[in-house]
C-alpha cells in the first residue's frame, strides 16, 4: 500500500458497476479504481470471479485474482433472482459507468442491454469488452473471447514462431491487458464527452482490435509492402548475446554509426568499415556472421561490465531478467511497481503481505493509490446495499434466502 | 478514411503540443487525434520524426511513420533558434496538453521543463513518456528508452525464450504501445481532474512500468509463489496444432470438462477418464503425450473443419494467421480495423491509397474518425503559426531564415 489516506483522485465520485471477470475487464476496472473510482464488483454468491479458481493461493486467496482486483468492492448477488436483479438495477440507477465482458448476448438476456440501461439511466456510460467485436462474422456468434484466440487471429503467434516455424503464443496477456487499457480509455473519453452532452454513450473494445492496434507499425509495413526490407531484421535492434553470467540485449539505433561504437566497446576492429556490414541491409543479410563475432567478445565478461561500457558510448544494453528478478530490480522498486499489499484472504491475517504490481500511470497532483486489497466474494454486500437504501432487515432477509452472499 | 466530415468528438477543442517521435509518444497522440484533439507535431525542419527513416516507403512516405501520425498537423521549427522557441512558447500558452518522450533532461535543457511550462500555462497538462521513469538508478541517467530494453528488463524476453532457453524478444512493440495507451489514459485522467481543480498536472509513464502492469497476473504468481502450479502450463490453454492446411490453436477453459468435449470432436475415446489426463495437473505433467494424441487427429482435416466442430461444443479454436492474413480477415474488416487512407507522400498522389490499422476504441455517440493522413514535415507550419497570431510576412521571414520548414 503506497498510502492509506483517502483524498480526491482523478476519478473520485465516479461509481462503476462492474460485471467483469478474469483478466480483460478487471484489468480495466482496476485502473479506474486505482485512480479513485468507486468500483462495485458484481459476483455470483459462492463462486465469484472465475479468476479466483487460479492458483497459487496465499492465505486461501487466489494471487491472480488479487492482482487485478485491489481497490474494488464486492457485491455477491444472484442475478437470476428477481430481488437480486432489483438491487442491481437500483445500483445501475446510481452508476456513472456499467462495464461487462460477458460473451455476446448475456447482458441482453439479463435485461441489462444498452437499450434498457440507457433508458433507466441516460447518464450511464455503457461499456462492453468482447473477444471479436459486438457483431460481424464471429462477433455475432456466442464464441467466447480469449487471449489465445486473439493472438492466433492477429498474427502475434505467427510472428513469434520458434526456429522450426511453429507458431508460439506470446507468454503475456497482450490481448487482454491492451484491450483493458483501451476500454479504460473509452470510459474516460465518454466521461469527458458527457461533460458536454450530459448523456452517457456506448463504449466497445475487442481483444482483436486492441492487438491490431499494437501492430499498427508492422501492419503498415506488410499491408503496403514494397521491395524494401523493414528494420526488424536489423541485428543491432535487440540482438541477444550470452555474457559470462547470463543473457543480455544490445540495441544500437538512432545514432550515425552504432556498429562503430559497439566495436569500440568490444575492443575489436571497426566492422562498420567491413564490406560485409557496411549498411543496415548488409548487416541484416550477414546477421549470423555479425552476431557470432560480437558473441565471441561478449562472453568474456559479465553483464554489468558490458552495460557500463555500452552506456558510456550511448549504445543500449540490458541484462535479460526473469519475472522474479524484474520485480526486484532497483529501478522497478524505485518506480513503486513492486508493492506490498496486506493479505485479505480467508484467514484474514494482516501479518501476511502479498507482492503485486504497482500503478504505472503517475499523476503528479492526484496520484492513484492502493487503498484496499482485493475483496472476498460479497465482502462489501452489506455496505453497498445499505448505500442504495436497503435496511439491515431487508439485507438479512436477502442473505437468508440466498439472494446475496456476504463476505 | 471512415469519414470526411468534422463533427464534435470526445476531445474536440483540446489542443496538444506534441514533441514525441518514433513509436511510444506518437502512438499516444495518435489516439488523442483519432478522438478529436488538435495535435500539433513539432518536428525538426528537414529531418522530422525519426520514424520517417524507416521503410517501406510508398509515394516517398514512410509507412511506419504514416501508421502512427494520421489526424495530426506538423509544425517544422528549429528549437535552437530563439525565434523558433518563441513561436513554440506561444503555442504552449494556448495548449491543453504538452507531450514529449525525449530522453531525460532534453525538455529541461530546452527551457521546456515542468516548472517553466506550468508557470507559463498552469492549465496545461504536462506529459512525459520515458524508458525507465523520470528518476531512480536508471531513470536519472541519460540512458535512452527502447522497447528491447524494456522487454529485457521486465521478464518478457525471458519467458518468451526458445526451446533452447535462449531469450527472445516478443515481436510486437508491447512496451511502446502499452505505454502509449497508459500515457493517453494519464492525459485524459488529468483533463477530468482539471475540470475540478482548474490546474494541469504532471503525467509520467515509463516503458518498463507499462510492461510490468501487463504482467500483473504472472508477477503475482511468481512473487507470491507456493508449491502450486500455475495454469500457464495447462496444455488446454492455447495448444498449437498443425491441421491439414496450417496451424491452429485450441483452448478449452471455463467449462466443467473441456477435454471430454475435445475428444468428442476428435472422435476419440474420452481422455478425461484416462488416468494420465484426469486433472489439470496431470494434463500438464503429461502434456507432450496429450498433445501428440490430439495432433494425430487434427492433421486429418483443414482448419475451418475443426473451427466449426469446436465452436459447436463451445471449445475455442482459431487458425493461426500471419499479419497480412489477419488484416484481411472478415471479422477484422467488419470491425473497420483495416482501413484505406489516401497517400500524402512527396508525390502527393491521391490515387495511391495506404492500408492502416483503424480505431479500436469504439464510442457509440462520438466515434473517432480518420480525417487526414499523416502530415509531411512542416505541412501545417503556416496555418499553425497563423493561428497563434503570426502574419504572412513574419512566416515568410521565418521560412527564409530557416527558423521553420514548410511542407
Amino acid at each position: 500500500m503506497t498510502d492509506n489516506t483517502s483524498y480526491r483522485k482523478a476519478l473520485t465520485g465516479i461509481r462503476v458497476v462492474d460485471f467483469t471477470q478474469v483478466i480483460f475487464g478487471p484489468s480495466c476496472t482496476a485502473q479506474l479504481a486505482d485512480h479513485g473510482a468507486e468500483v462495485i464488483k458484481i459476483e455470483r454468491p459462492g463462486v465469484g470471479d472465475l479468476s479466483r479458481q487460479f492458483g497459487p493461493y496465499v492465505d486461501d486467496e487466489s494471487m491472480p485474482y488479487a492482482s487485478l482486483n485491489r481497490n474494488k468492492q464486492s457485491l455477491a448477488v444472484n442475478l437470476k433472482s428477481p430481488q437480486g436483479m432489483e438491487a442491481v438495477l437500483k445500483l445501475i440507477d446510481s452508476a456513472d459507468v456499467v462495464v461487462s465482458n460477458f460473451r455476446q448476448g448475456v447482458m441482453e438476456s439479463l435485461g441489462l442491454g444498452w437499450d434498457e440501461v440507457h433508458a433507466r439511466n441516460p447518464r450511464a456510460i455503457y461499456t462492453s469488452g468482447s473477444g471479436y467485436g459486438p457483431d460481424g462474422p464471429i462477433g455475432s456468434t456466442r464464441k467466447m473471447g480469449h487471449d489465445s484466440m486473439a493472438q492466433a487471429m492477429t498474427g502475434v503467434m505467427y510472428v513469434n514462431a520458434d526456429s522450426n516455424g511453429v507458431p508460439k503464443r506470446a507468454p503475456i496477456a497482450v490481448a487482454d491487458i491492451s484491450a483493458g487499457s483501451l476500454l479504460m480509455e473509452g470510459i474516460i473519453l465518454a466521461l469527458i464527452e458527457r461533460g458536454v452532452s450530459g448523456e452517457g454513450q456506448k463504449v466497445e473494445v475487442s481483444l482483436i482490435d486492441a492487438v491490431l492496434r499494437m501492430e499498427a507499425w508492422g501492419i503498415a509495413t506488410v499491408a503496403n509492402a514494397t521491395a524494401e526490407a523493414d528494420h526488424l531484421g536489423n541485428p543491432l535492434d535487440g540482438g541477444v548475446y550470452s555474457a559470462a553470467d547470463g543473457y543480455m540485449v544490445i540495441t544500437g539505433l538512432f545514432k550515425p554509426n552504432p556498429l562503430q561504437s559497439i566495436c569500440e566497446v568490444l575492443g575489436i576492429e571497426d566492422l562498420s568499415q567491413d564490406g560485409r556490414f557496411s549498411s543496415v541491409d548488409l548487416m541484416t543479410e550477414n546477421g549470423a556472421e555479425l552476431e557470432s563475432i560480437i558473441q565471441a567478445e561478449v562472453e568474456k565478461h559479465p553483464r554489468d561490465y558490458w552495460v557500463a561500457k555500452f552506456d558510456a558510448v550511448d549504445v543500449l544494453c540490458m541484462p535479460v531478467l526473469s519475472l522474479d528478478e524484474s520485480i526486484e530490480e532497483p529501478q522497478v522498486l524505485h518506480n513503486e511497481m513492486g508493492v506490498e499489499v496486506p493479505s485479505n484472504g480467508a484467514a484474514g491475517s494482516s501479518t501476511i503481505t502479498q507482492r503485486h504490481v504497482g500503478i504505472p500511470v503517475k499523476l503528479g497532483t492526484t496520484p492513484g493509490t492502493i487503498e484496499t486489497p482485493a475483496p472476498g466474494i460479497g465482502e462489501n454486500s452489506r455496505e453497498v446495499l445499505a448505500g442504495i437504501g436497503y435496511s439491515n432487515e431487508e439485507i438479512d432477509q436477502m442473505l437468508a434466502t440466498g439472494v446475496i452472499g456476504i463476505g
